[in-house]
């Protein structure tokens, strides 16, 4: 059976959450997550270094075997969307270099995929990331968001790998048909 | 004497330019520059590892001892300041990994120093690059801005070290007082 295992990313110049989720036929099973936040006091090239370098062993570490981020095309002012954009650029640029195929979710993709509702309130996100996974609690917000990214992409992986009769083949669920 | 050598970067996601100069003594002198141009059909983060990649390159062959770059905080809307935030996060990096020293100059402080005039037109710039480099002809313009992002550098740099009195100890211009 070929398994999935997604990093989802929320990129962040003050924090970015990365998460990985693996499919195992129709569980999805909590690999690990984690928060990168270089302090203020470092000049923001070097942030940028250590989100970059950050990702880069979260990658090493957890094996992924594709990347999936928020697709951020709107923001608050041109300025704090050139600030975000430096961050989600060397999210990027981590997976691209680590050769991991990068799949971009809409913020309401990702709420409807995980809470069912595409206007989803943020606790709503965290705490079904929590059910989904079978966490003993919620997680921050960074690291929840990411989880939710990845669960995204799974889940939209996931059927279409049942639409294409993939699991069919692979899979325990052999009498599945849709 | 100390000789630096400025990297000066115009950040681009669809290009990318760069150029270097040498200060020695009162002189400029035109090391090298560049076009990191990745085509549309790319994927985004290929294209934004291709600009890494080439900066990375360039820093290799050329060997500044510093970076420039233009010191971006507005932009037409929140979306182009994305993109563009993308591209300009991978060029911080890379100067970031080459362990170059990053200094960020204002448009305004660019043409200040260049043309001498912070309104100046882009045409301008191109001109009085061209002249202060002693090149033949004009540089398209994301390479001229990249020089001259470097040549503000070591005007603002310069300026610096003669009132340090750096300049005084170490160059040619013994009787030089400021």
């Amino acid at each position: 059976m070929v398994r999935t295992r997604a990093l989802g990313i929320d990129p962040g110049s003050r924090v970015t959450g990365f998460g990985v989720v693996e499919q195992r036929g129709y569980d999805l099973v909590y690999i690990g997550s984690g928060r990168l936040a270089p302090g203020d006091a470092l000049p923001f090239p070097a942030r940028l270094k250590m989100i970059y370098q950050g990702l880069g062993e979260a990658i090493d570490q957890y094996r992924p075997t594709e990347a999936a981020v928020e697709d951020l095309f709107f923001a608050k002012n041109a300025k704090s969307a050139l600030i975000l954009g430096h961050a989600r650029g060397v999210c990027l640029l981590a997976a691209e270099n680590s050769g991991l195929p990068i799949f971009e979710y809409s913020p309401r993709q990702i709420k409807q995929s995980v809470v069912g509702y595409g206007a989803a309130a943020k606790e709503q996100v965290q705490e079904m990331v929590r059910l989904l996974l079978g966490l003993p609690e919620r997680l921050p917000k960074d690291t929840s968001d990411a989880l939710a990214t990845a669960i995204c992409h799974l889940h939209t992986q996931g059927s279409t790998a049942l639409r294409n009769g993939l699991m069919d083949r692979a899979g325990p669920n052999k009498d599945l048909e849709l």
